[in-house]
């Protein structure tokens, strides 16, 4: 079996600076082009859990409320939080600084999932996470309800087996 | 009040060729550019149905199941599926092809919501939707139970208030 | 010998959003940017007809009466118009929308001529093409006309020879 | 009057890498792709005969004969061969190098069209050529019938009218 | 008078997965490429330090030891290390991944300097720094050398003139 | 042995465009792309040198004295100053052009030095520079000098056995 891991063994911090091929017409960053970087950051994220090649499973729900401006600094950190035999789930947030205002924001936080995969693509074990800080342990408890989220928008599993997604409607 | 208008109004072809930058090292489409293409395709389409600058609100969960290839050719369909105030849901259908090969596969489905803007980036009001074909008409009622999931997961309303959304899990 | 197919077999719909570096100093779509956009979507065109890797092997006059603005949406369509041993002649149709001044105009017509080719890059046999409306018919007619002055403007054949095209300046 | 100017004062060099964002699966250079670079190339001719601001007004047929490997290094001189009132017509020659098997071969010529403008996009007088080589004034000569032709192709002129064109046909 | 401020405000952690793009013809990351990537790290920290909009003023002899593969994953830190009135000096120190094969390495270690400047684009003055970990002081301290030896190179200081750097080569 | 080859052999011009993606937000081309452009440039001139696949070793110290402006037109001249065993320094001449305006700035001047390798990344022999021109003379002799520099700034030499630079700060 593999040695498991703690979340801080796969922590990513990436930054980008928003570039104007990067903005609408607003001058506001377009949100395809965060969730481009946000794949990207959690990748990596997920890579150093598992040292394999990973391919992106789903996002979840994403919302964006507050916008980014041409010339801001977008910083992402990301953490493995949680693994299920070859996949994992990531969870990301993101802040948007405007430095000569020196204003800096959390903007977003998101899911991402990812399979570990061998060089032929398929499917491959990786090590179970071991959470340490208490926010690592909710994100590792709540990462069974959102798992059963994802399955059951992808058709995969009947709203009635979702056991613990249920009980949140059942309060 | 603004004219209604039809999901046939909105609706737009996105076509994209899977380029070596594109991929991952195992030559297979990153998650986050198709996010960011289906990103583009969606916001055309309401900016069709609102005549409006519209700015990404949110992605819903979007489910990775189907590895496309460098080379292959994706195709976005995106339309209105319900507008609500100045917020419109677009759904999207992509299906990627490896032509040589003869093989076209449905590869992702997901919805955007989006918000109409005036020139100073505020919300502004955007025609009801009429559907009116049978998937028409599915995705516009469906529309209000994927909007309470929305509003649940940004915690921006209360699980036991998400009426429709909860009886899906006491059936 | 190959089946014969139908130009709606290779009908193409490529839809892209002007971002800034797509632009001159004016604000308006680059010349060459378009000619690049109509490449990739006359060569999947020509794929779909043939189900080959194509190479470009020229493309016709070109001219650019309207500009095209930052932000707009320009839509091109591309079919095959005829098909000689190899090679084929794919017309593209372009329109170019201000989506929020709710305007649309065409804006460019081309046609281009791609090479099937095998994995080595030999030139490969392609179906022939059975054009079905008024408007194929004409563009199936007419290719001869422009693969004689294609010839001609390569070098490759007499200006006496171009029997279709010699009777034009005749008339 | 504006000072006439030599063509020599418009030659531009330009050099470029093939990346392999720009090939397509066979490891060629896209012809689209090439399209672009050569629109780029001729428009600082154009511009540096006029210093004005310029835009492609159209681009005459080219072939591509030679294919163009990744990692080639392509390069292309332009230059003005003749102006008329607010436009000019600029030629390229492309060629494509495999440095490290030492072989360097030309793979293209081409005619592209500009219209200088001010700043409200509005065409203005550029200065007249006067050639000076022999290649210069066979260039300047001939340019009056390719003229006629994009005339012709555009559906402004009628075939009995391009004198010039005619001519060659009828040899 | 502004507030000094420490390194610790100035630092950035920027991360880039080496992209097909990236490279040469060897799957190396190119030299180039990293020394953009550098650029734009780097301007985050003088603007953090700064709180203003920064420009590249110059980049110090930087030396590319190791091969960087493609899908490596490149981790760059960056610091202030002293402020001159209206410039600045950013220490920069990069690192590879292959994560799959378990390895990293230092690869790059550079100095560029920016300056600080207003809305019309003219240099403003910055803070002071104030080093705190004896890294930083030997950095704070060998920074007036560096700044010598600059100087001589642009031709903007005689050799005989650069006392501290002068120092180094009578020893 | 190679057979000697003179500066001339090597010599690039590559010319680009300033576009809205290389500038900051005061309009101006970032160092970093500028230095990302002159990695190429200086890259192929190493390439006609030695007919081989370059890698690069270094860059000097660069200075960005002039802001170079969005649409104004970069030419970069590179050549190979001198070759020693398996790598060659590069120097490259950079000019800005802004058109309209009638404007043609000096902007930078630098040296890179690359490494020929064969295909498994190997150093390899280079032939050996022969200078014409007095330029070509003072940039072989001075080439030592900056070779020493390099070294001790990579700490691979010792300031104290830097010959020909110590006379420098002796003088």
């Amino acid at each position: 079996m593999l040695k498991p891991k703690k979340p801080i063994q796969s922590e990513v911090t990436m930054t980008e600076m928003v570039l104007p091929n990067d903005t609408n017409t607003l001058n506001n960053l377009m949100g395809g082009r965060l969730l481009h970087w946000m794949d990207i950051c959690a990748a990596i994220a997920a890579q150093k859990h598992s040292n394999r090649i990973v391919v992106t499973a789903s996002v979840d729900n994403v919302s964006f409320a507050e916008p980014i401006r041409l010339g801001n600094i977008v910083t992402m950190h990301a953490k493995v939080t949680r693994a299920f035999n070859s996949s994992m789930e990531v969870h990301l947030k993101v802040w948007a600084e405007d430095i000569p205002a020196g204003q800096r924001v959390s903007t977003n936080s998101a899911f991402y999932t990812f399979v570990a995969v061998d060089q032929n693509g398929r499917p491959i074990e990786v090590p179970v996470l071991e959470p340490e800080t208490e926010e690592e342990h909710e994100l590792f408890e709540s990462a069974m309800r959102r798992r059963q989220l994802r399955l059951v928008l992808a058709g995969r599993m009947k709203p009635s087996e979702a056991v613990e997604l249920k009980a949140l409607f059942q309060a």
